[in-house]
């Protein structure tokens, strides 16, 4: 039997922070990327694809506040948002991919699923939410959805205006991951969990219902690698491996750390939040709920023995 | 072995014309929908769900002319566009559903698969596009849009304004269209090809391209039904069943017509083009191909005995 990875594709994967946000840009990094990621396919792996959607989900917002703005269109909430890049980011990566499978001649199928994941909504993070999000407002209309709508929001350090910051809680369950497991083991691939999953959690005992949250994408990412019984996860980045001591003169590259030694290096703060530190986070989770290894590297170095850093359990 | 079905859901589903298109309307009514839905699961029905967009894309669209002009954001094609709708209209059927089978003490997998649909680049559609979508632009927008882009606009009969037209050509391939059906076979609810489908061709030999057109929906519901070997189509509306002379004195609903008889009446001028026409069309195409029934009807009248009026071949 084939073995499952789940590959967890960073934000820079479709749209690197140089870039302005074109369709063209998008499919160029999607079609690249895909490039990579057949190698694991000829390395026998089945494929889960998870992805971020930071600066997507960002114009997104944007356009929906102008939208308001400009034609009185009706507020979208930001599940709706994230569904709406989930769409439109799994067609791209799908279409990519399959255009690379072609070329190739591999023929699969490859399924983008619209995911939600339950959290809880008795979450801490709630009651403190920090996760910046959206266009930035001047403090006036800041003050103003404060009272219309209760969202919080936050000074930018760097001076661009006000930003609506919101919860990111745990992630608890991922919709759907049965039929996932069954699907990816069916040799198809599967395109899921885009930006984190959609937030939903259970208002009453029988009622599902969003909210204004995002979830970590490489924490909901490990989730699914353990509830969908994956052999591997990687976690894609932009350098090839982790370091510690990092842009300093005793920078080192780590080839293997096991889940202690991660651990040991997160509280000495040698890795950064909201960059590097949730990736070791969400390495540490699958590694330990599973025993088997996350992988921390860049896509072009997928599929390469020596690629990458190892998280192992001991 | 469970009977498998296609249910087209029309646009009023999810979004009536005498509503705004906030989020909780439309959930509401995907709940009040989903409660008719699972009259079908009772009576040994597998499900596949696809949904119209028109009035979802329209504010999608709106928005991002509005993102554009406030904030600069990069133009979202159409193939975009219906990318965000299927995230987005997915995602609300999916878990209100849910919601429905969780009272009802059913447990499915609902999997809502981003679909594109693959059509000629040579339809002759292409040459004479005539599917009006999107914001109403002036005069000297229009034109300097057609300049940039080379895009057709058309007057607005009733005055609006000036109007983007795309083509509208025939799909002729359901992507996923295997795992489509053994996902639905395997008793999971599938929701998919949303707003017709996301129009995709083949510019060169093995490279796939989005395309800025539309899909009409109820002819991609009926290809899906075809493709996945479905055992009935359903197509809903907003009327219980289909009217010969309709809105006259001589008005007369049909329980039952022939393939033939369709034919006539649409020869005859009997159903409005946008509105009915295009359903009898799509009823035809599933008979023709199959031999099995559309019943074209409104939800509430699904799974009732004599609800509809049932398309046949003889």
């Amino acid at each position: 039997m084939k073995k499952l990875a789940v590959v967890a594709l960073g934000g820079n994967a479709l749209l690197r922070a140089d870039q302005n946000g074109t369709i063209d840009e998008q499919e160029t990094n999607a079609f690249q990327t895909s490039e990579k990621l057949i190698k694991l396919l000829n390395r026998d792996y089945n494929l889960v694809i998870t992805h971020g959607n930071g600066p997507q989900v960002g114009n997104i917002m944007l356009a929906n506040a102008a939208g308001k703005k400009v034609y009185g269109l009706p507020e979208m909430p930001l599940d709706i948002c994230v569904a709406y890049s989930q769409g439109f980011i799994g067609y791209i990566i799908e279409q990519q991919l399959r255009n690379v499978l072609q070329a190739n001649d591999m023929d699969r199928d490859i399924i983008t699923i619209i995911t939600q994941v339950l959290v809880n909504k008795d979450d801490p993070a709630f009651k403190n939410p920090t996760k910046p999000i959206g266009p930035y407002y001047t403090k006036e209309e800041a003050d103003k959805f404060t009272k219309e709508t209760g969202s919080k929001f936050v000074k930018d350090p760097r001076g661009r205006g006000w930003r609506k910051v919101v919860a990111s809680p745990k992630p608890l369950v991922i919709s759907n991951k049965k039929s996932i497991e069954r699907i990816a083991r069916d040799e198809h691939i599967v395109i899921a969990v885009g930006g984190g999953g959609i937030p939903a959690f259970f208002v009453k005992e029988n009622k599902l219902q969003g909210i204004d949250a995002v979830i970590d994408k490489d924490l909901a990412s490990a989730l699914l690698a353990i509830q969908i019984n994956a052999d591997k996860l990687f976690i894609l980045t932009d350098v090839p491996k982790v370091y510690i001591n990092y842009h300093t003169p005793q920078e080192k590259p780590i080839d293997r750390m096991t889940i202690a030694e991660a651990r040991r290096y997160l509280d000495e703060g040698q890795f950064t939040e909201g960059s590097m530190a949730p990736k070791i986070r969400a390495a540490i989770h699958f590694v330990e709920n599973t025993g088997k290894d996350t992988i921390i590297t860049q896509t072009t170095k997928l599929g390469i023995d020596d690629g990458g850093t190892r998280v192992v359990m001991i």
